[in-house]
């Protein structure tokens, strides 16, 4: 993908001399960034500008081309790119619009532009996007003229809008975020997110890479290649709700996906999700110092109300406010002019004015072992002491370096003084309190979390009985149904899912003889493709204590039955064991279309449905991952021992987890199934799936 | 209060010529903001500045003075006030800090320093602060030298702390907003924030109001002023934690209050509360917008990405998407050069770059009926557009004037015309998309709630039946104790609150005729001041269904606890009825150290206990906010006929609740009230306490 990043010579088509011809744009783009290369301006009305010819045709250049920038009407798109590949350009950027996103006509010809680039095995960004920045190179190749005012840096985007990409480098050039690439990636109709990114993991120059989405086309792609990143990936996922929806799919033609998936699976692959400008921001600031690798912080403050918001904040998110050794507080007690502040963690520096020693504060504060990042809170006035501020905050910077601490660095003063600081220190700065403590604590957790993300998935592949699963599943597949709860049963049991005894019978004798079988007392429940509801028609008996009541039962259940269904096929009933004691859960796991086999789980009952606690992975899930999604229900302290009962196995609802992540990934003709309740007893006494609705994916 | 803001003559005291003497700075400032009165300086050393004498006391000062500004060691304080008194100043603003907040002794300077205030008839600002600015006059009295690039405005501020005070002006600075008023309020020994509340709410040219506290003193006085206002109040309340609660003593001497009801108080009196300084900023813009008095919003955009954002927020906060009649939709569609956009609400300019013609779309949109507001995502390249979509900008201030509907306008490009627009437009302008809607939301909230804080509080004062509940209490205090069950469910049914039926008897035969008299089953409860937790130590049988049962039960249970309790004097048996279906809740009150008496309703048993669902409102509350506390709880769906069961009585909740409200206003030495459970019948058919537990005020 290098062409399309460090082209030595581009074509930009579309180039005429009309003053409002957007082409022109480009041109003033690549001249005011310091194109390196060499630029090649095409249009069908030919002309000169800036002394180069405009060339009619690609065709006519007389020169080897990297890259051409495509910025024509749609209908003309494939026509021009049958050119290019004539010519040999086998990289492309296009930035037009009025294809897939504006209906039918515009996917036809949007499945043009495909054929030909097949055709010449070409490759190119969008179309409908604005294309590609390079600060290495001042390759830039947007059509509105824009001010090269960020800086050359580090941070590389990839953006679908093209616009949300524009605002984020005013922002990153209003905070002195240095920017290195960027691209704006349309519809995505051939070079997709996951390819940009992969590329900007191996990018040399690229340290952190922020990524903006509408849609996600491979979701499992996108997590494998987020995982071999050693470089922070932070994104933003829009288009999350109906009203996005309608937008989004005439904008960059993305679909839209279940949030809460994108949640679980940024998370799994260590994706920091961000969802405004104001966390972005500061996220990038706060991953630039060095990692905070415990949870003890030193709030050193000039102003004892900022110390007060951050010490509330720290209680916010968890922090501990580290302990200052008596020897540390008596050394700088001894500097203070006069006796108005207690030495403590918030240290409040009240009237202490000497910037010198607000450094040995600093550094004796990074020093102590308890000590893992400090939060400065700096009140700045720039008429008495804005030079020597600004020197206090170049230390802290080489500081923060040499101690492998994070001081992140909050400033209160007029806003001349914190654009400037922002501009020329090469240095975080953050200027909001609460913002900076919970910055430094998604840089804590970010580096305790990126290692869990590549923890080793356990799964056999496949299953020693997934065959034997899949005898199950085929079966209703050529009988087009799904499947019965004792079929589904024995799935989950071939996968090793502890699901209660069941005998599915055919008649009154039989009933009996597996009641007697399983031992009294019995559940019993009707079998009959045409009934999903069982327990709203009287399909299910439960308690049923002898021989006698299940004969009754057996006669009463079918009778009910074949008058409020007379049309219905009735396949039996299954008779089951009655669990006693526990707590229930629902377990559960769908196919998702972007990200694949999804598992859930939730509390049972009236909880689910009032409270909606579920917590969701992509699996496979880790071992680490399943414990992670039990301790996420808010509820879950009733089956830790809350109110002096007993707790609750949830090791083996944490097994049960991982067993149906390994079923999910092995079987994706399961489209949807749910073990609900699954009965979760005491502690080392195990879990039983009472009730099991398997869904068949239907193509 | 008029002389703290508009003196016509001032003394600052503390002033010398040494140059890092404090004093100096408050005259650099007058001086900077051009301070239209007279300004004396006072300081023991004597000395000329800037051609003015540097009297040594107040007494020399051949003028009247109107206001004292103190900035001098904390110990001389007193005396100089004392001087000050003897001059005829009335009021002061003392800076100097070391006092309450740094320990005992300067308790005892601050004890003579309100001696010497009280004999004549003194009042100030402070102490611990930076006092006093005044846009409209130039006054300016912190002592740090400040840029006055604030402009003038109709916002006014209070804040405890003078460093958050700081900041907030900074954050005006560049956000563009005005100010108007400032005062740090410090210690606030003499005025509190709620005498510079009232004056800010009578101050004319004051429309807007923030404050910043650390503590609140008098939380009911608070509430009463805030709900006079006609202007909106904002409010932060820092000082939540333990860990903000150590270092906020020493910083202003605030003490902590419980969190919880200082969110419903200030929701109660219609106080906006911010947690952050970036929703402030907004916050602050989208309230000088007109009102928003609907739910429909139009999004009109010129990046689709933006779109998809705010409509996402829109679906976030609960706004609709207005719908754009076919006409309207129809004339638009004429003006676009190319065919790429689909029109719809989000409306997405696309590559319209006619700024008249977005000009005419927004007003066309302002005249629909159906629309009560505009979010316009601008995105401006300056280089082509800047003094077009300045002009663009300026139209649309006066069009949302005009139409008296808000457009909340977001702004994309470079910095530099972010600044120029937030400086000069004189109309907030947004930069983040997200909080453009979540701002928009808040400006529809507050118009439609403010009303409501202002709703008449129903209660009668005191209650017919207050003496009659009086006598229960007064009983119990006198024996040095807390009320039984039966007194407490006596003063509870004294103002009219349903509890279950009961007769506290002496002995096994009144038991089984008390029995007799409820009727069977009945419950059976030990009543001893002793015993606390009656059914831990078996002081509780329940469904006892026979005279025989309960003559066994009454001589077990005592046999029972004279042997766990040898020591315990039995008062005797409460025999209570028993109440059989319904769902529980748990009501009760207390009396707050800072609000007076609040009372909450949660969901009963294992509810409260994993969920923690709690609603709270300070007493007494008006009809509607009883509904609205219910409604509040997660769960209460349960109750509402979730899953197919039938509804709760809900109302007689909410009557539960007014009479409770009536019952904690009427009788501040209940210290704590819990009805718990109290049982929930179905619809219209009431609901009744069971059990209740009432702890007296200790004083």
């Amino acid at each position: 993908m290098r062409p399309i990043f460090y082209p030595e010579s581009i074509a930009v088509i579309g180039v005429s001399l009309s003053p409002d011809n957007l082409g022109l744009g480009i041109i003033y783009n690549l001249t005011e960034f310091g194109f390196r290369g060499v630029i090649h301006e095409v249009g069908p009305k030919g002309g000169v500008i800036s002394g180069r010819r405009i060339y009619k045709s690609v065709l006519d250049i007389p020169d080897v081309v990297d890259l051409a920038v495509i910025l024509t009407p749609a209908r003309t798109v494939a026509d021009i790119l049958e050119e290019c590949g004539q010519k040999g350009i086998l990289w492309a950027v296009i930035e037009s619009a009025g294809f897939r996103e504006y209906g039918e006509e515009g996917k036809k010809l949007e499945e043009r532009v495909v054929r030909v680039a097949e055709k010449w095995g070409m490759r190119f960004v969008g179309p409908n996007c604005i294309g590609v920045i390079n600060k290495e190179n001042g390759l830039c190749t947007p059509f509105t003229p824009l001010n090269p005012n960020v800086r050359l840096g580090d941070i590389s985007i990839i953006s679908q809008s093209g616009g949300v990409g524009m605002s984020v480098l005013n922002l990153m050039g209003n905070e002195g975020l240095g920017l290195n690439k960027f691209v704006s990636a349309g519809n995505m109709l051939n070079i997709q997110t996951e390819e940009f990114l992969e590329y900007f993991i191996e990018d040399p120059p690229t340290r952190y890479i922020y990524i903006h989405l509408e849609g996600i086309r491979n979701g499992r792609k996108l997590m494998e290649v987020a995982r071999k990143s050693s470089k922070p990936i932070l994104a933003s996922k829009a288009n999350i709700g109906k009203f996005g929806k309608s937008i989004a799919s005439s904008h960059t033609a993305s679909l839209s996906s279940d949030d809460r998936v994108v949640d679980a699976a940024f998370r799994q692959c260590g994706i920091i999700r961000v969802n405004d400008a104001t966390t972005l921001g500061n996220d990038l600031k706060v991953l630039h110092l060095p990692p905070m690798r415990g949870r003890n912080l030193a709030i050193i403050s000039r102003s004892g109300g900022h110390a007060v918001i951050a010490a509330d904040a720290c209680e916010y998110v968890g922090f501990n406010l580290a302990q200052f050794p008596k020897a540390f507080i008596e050394e700088i007690e001894k500097h203070f002019r006069a006796s108005v502040i207690k030495l403590t963690n918030p240290l409040d520096l009240g009237d202490l004015f000497d910037l010198d020693f607000f450094l040995r504060i600093i550094e004796r504060t990074l020093a102590e072992e308890g000590v893992d990042g400090i939060v400065f809170l700096h009140t700045i006035i720039p008429m008495i002491e804005g030079p020597k501020s600004r020197e206090l905050l170049a230390r802290i910077r080489e500081l923060s370096k040499e101690y492998q601490k994070p001081v992140a660095v909050y400033v209160s003063t007029e806003d001349q003084e914190v654009a400037w600081l922002k501009r020329n220190l090469n240095y975080p700065i953050f200027t909001q309190v609460v913002e900076t403590v919970r910055a430094l604590d998604l840089n804590y957790r970010y580096y305790a979390g990126i290692e869990q993300t590549r923890e080793p998935r356990k799964i056999e592949s496949p299953h020693k009985n997934r065959e034997t699963a899949r005898s199950f599943l085929k079966k209703a597949q050529n009988e087009k149904r799904n499947l019965f709860l004792h079929e589904a049963a024995e799935v989950l049991k071939a996968y090793g899912l502890p699901m209660i005894q069941g005998l599915p019978v055919a008649d009154e004798g039989e009933a009996v003889k597996a009641a007697r079988q399983l031992g009294f007392p019995v559940a019993m429940k009707i079998i009959s493709k045409e009934i999903s509801h069982k327990s709203d028609i009287g399909g299910v008996q439960l308690n049923l204590r002898t021989e006698a009541g299940v004969a009754d039962a057996y006669r009463d259940m079918l009778k009910r039955i074949r008058q409020a269904y007379p049309e219905a096929k009735i396949e039996g009933v299954l008779i089951q064991s009655m669990a006693t004691g526990g707590r229930e859960l629902i377990i559960g796991g769908r196919q998702d279309d972007q990200f694949g086999p999804v598992i859930l789980v939730g509390l049972g009952g009236i909880f689910v449905e009032v409270f909606g606690e579920v917590s969701l992975r992509v699996a496979p899930i880790t071992p680490r991952e399943a414990v992670e999604m039990i301790n996420e229900l808010r509820g879950i302290a009733m089956f830790k021992g809350a109110r002096g009962t007993k707790p609750s196995d949830l090791e083996a609802v944490a097994e049960v987890l991982l067993k149906l992540s390994q079923l999910l990934c092995d079987l994706p003709e399961i489209r949807e199934i749910d073990i609900n309740p699954l009965r979760v007893f005491l502690e080392k006494e195990g879990c039983l799936g009472l009730d099991v609705r398997l869904i068949l994916d239907k193509s």
